[in-house]
């Protein structure tokens, strides 16, 4: 698996431009910016999994793990989460759904590395994350 | 190739602190962040290469693409772009610019990932993008 | 060292949420977000190395260079450098720290890209910095 190979997970909408949702090239995942949006249904526009940070930031989760998977990683493999917030008052909560989750997994490697950053979003979003992995 | 090396266009300026405009180490190549400023001119201060959201976006694809090149790769190599803007309200105007430049670039590869952020950035100035690629 | 390994140099207080300082697999570190935290000190909370830019970046450099040390690596080897400041009136004082730091680290490859881009922190910080190393 040297080539560089898309990863669509079919739960996926299509990308809104020409970028792929991850790429995996030899040992080297990267996963595109991924936000809360529910699993795709035909026909239907993108929508987020709830208003709420911890419907949002769940589902986000589970689209990077989508992406993971089908490039036949795990969150094992990933060596850097970045998260981008809207709004500095969301990070201890973040951080509680976050820890909450990743307990959830029996991750069986140390946690990835991590940054956290305040940016601006589209309206009705309040997290986007990406991640970078490499396998064995 | 596998000690570090530097990556300077020579269309770039000097980067105004002690960072290079790329580096390639052995397959992997990091192109720093780069913005709309057109081909340096000895004795002049960066320019970018016009106020429009178009100008700048690709004339920074243009900066990027130099940094790869000078670098032996191409976009088919790249895994990761990062967008930032300054305004959601740009998002779909840079897509469409995004992806007609993408389509003439006639890649054989799938498109890298992305990811879209809103931060701030130096007055007059729209857009910045970096990007990770893995060569073969 | 090809599984993933998580880096704790001994300054630094726990990570707030499951995440890692830092980790290394196989000859890719990647460094998470360093802000400008005095070293740990038992039963104390994360206190930063005072309120200016100055004391904050010079700090935070010295933290993603513990992060590197532990992993066996150092600044030579880092491809990417991100900086996150609040405050574009800060390029340039940055710029100057920077400079004036690395100047100090005797480096022998070239320096590594960088992304300079304007978010939220949380109250009282004023930098962020992450790193992407790929050892010989």
């Amino acid at each position: 698996m040297t080539e560089k190979t898309a990863l669509t997970p079919k739960t996926h909408t299509p990308p809104p431009a020409k970028f792929s949702h991850g790429v995996r090239k030899g040992n080297i995942l990267q996963v595109a910016g991924q936000v809360g949006f529910l699993p795709a249904e035909d026909g239907e526009p993108p929508t987020p999994a709830g208003p709420t940070l911890r419907e949002q930031t769940l589902q986000t989760l589970a689209n990077v793990k989508s992406v993971l998977e089908e490039g036949g990683a795990g969150w094992d493999d990933v060596m850097m989460i970045r998260v981008y917030l809207t709004d500095t008052a969301h990070f201890a909560e973040m951080n509680d759904i976050y820890n909450a989750y990743f307990e959830e997994q029996n991750l069986t490697a140390p946690p990835a590395a991590r940054t956290t950053v305040y940016v601006g979003l589209p309206a009705g979003l309040l997290i986007e994350i990406d991640a970078l992995a490499v396998l064995d």
